[in-house]
């Protein structure tokens, strides 16, 4: 990505302190949608780094994992497949619990989604914890299918996400990184 | 749209009967996404209804409706803005109540999302009662822009959203209709 490309997409993330608690520099991606020219650029570089690699799908987590993925499945010209949270998908799914800061949460996959030949490029717009990708790719591999990318509008290496996709195999690529949070 | 279009899109729509509950028909869009085919035609046929008619923004309504908003917006070369439930979007928001069947929900949107410049063309993937996007047009309207048009993949206008939303002056578009249920 040039750094044109890079400087249009950080400009768009809007940064709101203290939120959704003190402390929290909440790291917001509904700029780049509304801005069609940082949206754009965000799908171009990931059109360009992914494209003619064999990847027949691509996965979004709900909700704000909808909001790059379909555009870049579009864009890929491959098929988008969503995960979603329980009793939202009607026909027979998988499930896969995750740990949150306080309990636990689960997120679902339809079961005839993908299958043993499918390999699928994962999509969200901020990688943390990485609690939901980790359940999410443990989903698309209960298929059958291959889940070996990851892909983010933003990351923040300091919350262990990216440590924590790396050792279940995920490669991670991101567009922009805010580290010292 | 031509019939074979057409065709694409109605084949990939699963039915789930008597989900969520015994006497529905369940219309569920997420085979058109997984199948680039009918994504492409879907939101091809969705481009050549709304190209070059002075749209500034696509709103979508969380969740599903981010699914086809926001590859419409990158299609289109246009911005998109997410409406969302209660506590989701970080910067200061305008809300709006809906009814349900039971109890009533609510809807917000960033308040400088759109400007009194904007005309929005409103998307989601089904059209049943009309209550979400009658909601979504209050709080674009509340901002100060121009809610004039919604398109949506399904319409099952026995369900009265179609008439609704022709009562408040929005112009509707749906690309497969299902009557009599």
């Amino acid at each position: 990505m040039n750094s044109q490309s890079l400087d249009l997409i950080k400009n768009a993330i809007h940064t709101i302190p203290d939120y959704p608690k003190p402390g929290i520099m909440f790291r917001d991606v509904t700029g780049i949608l509304d801005d069609a020219q940082a949206l754009t650029a965000t799908i171009d570089s990931l059109v360009e780094k992914y494209k003619d690699q064999g990847f027949t799908k691509i996965v979004g987590t709900e909700a704000r994992g909808f909001l790059f993925g379909a555009p870049l499945a579009l864009a890929l010209g491959i098929g988008f497949v969503p995960v979603r949270k329980p009793g939202k998908l009607p026909r027979d799914t998988y499930a896969q619990d995750y740990q949150l800061e306080y309990g636990t949460d689960t997120l679902e996959i339809h079961q005839d989604a993908l299958n043993e030949s499918d390999k699928v490029l994962i999509i969200d717009d901020l990688l943390a914890t990485g609690g939901t990708i980790d359940a999410t790719a443990k989903l698309i591999r209960r298929v059958g299918a291959q889940a070996t990318d990851a892909a983010f509008v933003i990351s923040l290496p300091d919350l262990g996400g990216e440590a924590l996709l790396k050792e279940q195999g995920i490669k991670v690529h991101t567009l922009v990184s805010f580290e010292g949070e």
